[in-house]
């Protein structure tokens, strides 16, 4: 089945299922289950072996799953047997820890550029980088062949910087600024809020 | 229908739904429509109307939504229209920009205490709170009806802070460790891994 046609709420488990089958290859587990893995993630195993069997070929019923083959099967269909270079917008509280957070490391990902538009902060260096200024986004953006960013500035600038990635070619936006973006068809967008998960679950209380 | 019977992808949209709701206030914007909010939100208007019908009695097809009037209903169905008491624990680059955001306040949240095992970092103040031991975690969550926490420690030692918070009476837990929590029927726990976020789009590109 060609990607294109997984459905997205499949597409978005499936980076649960690699992080979950990391953690089991760092703990030297080998073989794993569809029973064992939905216990973990409080997901059915039926569900489980739904999703995966979108693409088809990686166990049977009662054999087991081989955890690093299904880990490289889920790295390539995710496209992160590649490291994506990344740009952060936004250098305050939020976006400093972020450009800290060494977790997006062997999970596919780098960030390498940053951008604020306090010409305080602009020259500043954070570990190997150096805030860059806003008017560079688009240079540095084309120059890297840089596809992804995170957003991390106030809500107010949230849609304006978006749409200055997107115009220098940016295709997927990880937004933190509280604040549903607004992006074309072909653009991919994803927010964070941790307000949004209280709320779900404050309703249960 | 009582809350309990409403679906959790359901309850999972309505703080977006609120969030927006929230913004088109702050604009002096008094009615709205599901087909509106669907293309603020990339949400169908008929997705939109589903949701809230679930609750009953927001509007009328073709009529609008009171902005205000619906707002309020959403606060009350989520339970946000108090403020409930959080903890946060592990203050380190992301414990210390989640202690000092302040997107959470006005929408039914503070946070009221800070934990960290670090002995450097025990008796540090940030705004208006001093960090804590983790020996005071359970007198503290106790004492002060703390039923909600947030985690961003370690993922080596992130279900055993869960565990410790949901000992001591906390209900609902927003983990920051790229790892699922194990938690018992009777608690919730929400996760906000950023690379879960990025994989889901990088499938795309």
């Amino acid at each position: 089945m060609p990607a294109k046609d997984i459905p997205d709420i499949v597409v978005g488990r499936l980076p649960i299922y690699l992080r979950e089958l990391s953690f089991l290859a760092t703990e030297g587990i080998q073989v794993t289950s569809s029973h064992e893995l939905g216990k973990r993630l409080g997901i059915s195993a039926a569900q489980i072996r739904k999703d995966l069997s979108h693409f088809g070929g990686f166990g049977k019923q009662g054999m087991g799953y081989n955890v690093g083959h299904l880990r490289e099967q889920l790295r390539r269909i995710l496209k992160v047997d590649q490291e994506w270079p990344m740009a952060l917008i936004g250098i305050g509280d939020l976006g400093r820890a972020l450009a800290h957070y060494g977790g997006v490391v062997d999970r596919g990902f780098r960030i390498v550029a940053l951008f604020d538009n306090d010409p305080a902060k602009i020259g500043q260096q954070i570990g190997d980088l150096e805030i860059m200024g806003m008017d560079q986004l688009a240079p540095i953006v084309r120059e890297r062949s840089i596809r992804v960013a995170m957003i991390a500035v106030p809500a107010a600038h949230a849609q304006r910087v978006a749409e200055a990635c997107l115009a220098a070619g940016v295709q997927a936006i990880l937004n933190y600024a509280p604040i549903t973006l607004n992006v074309p068809p072909d653009a991919r967008a994803q927010h964070i809020d941790p307000v949004v998960h209280l709320q779900r679950m404050t309703h249960h209380l």
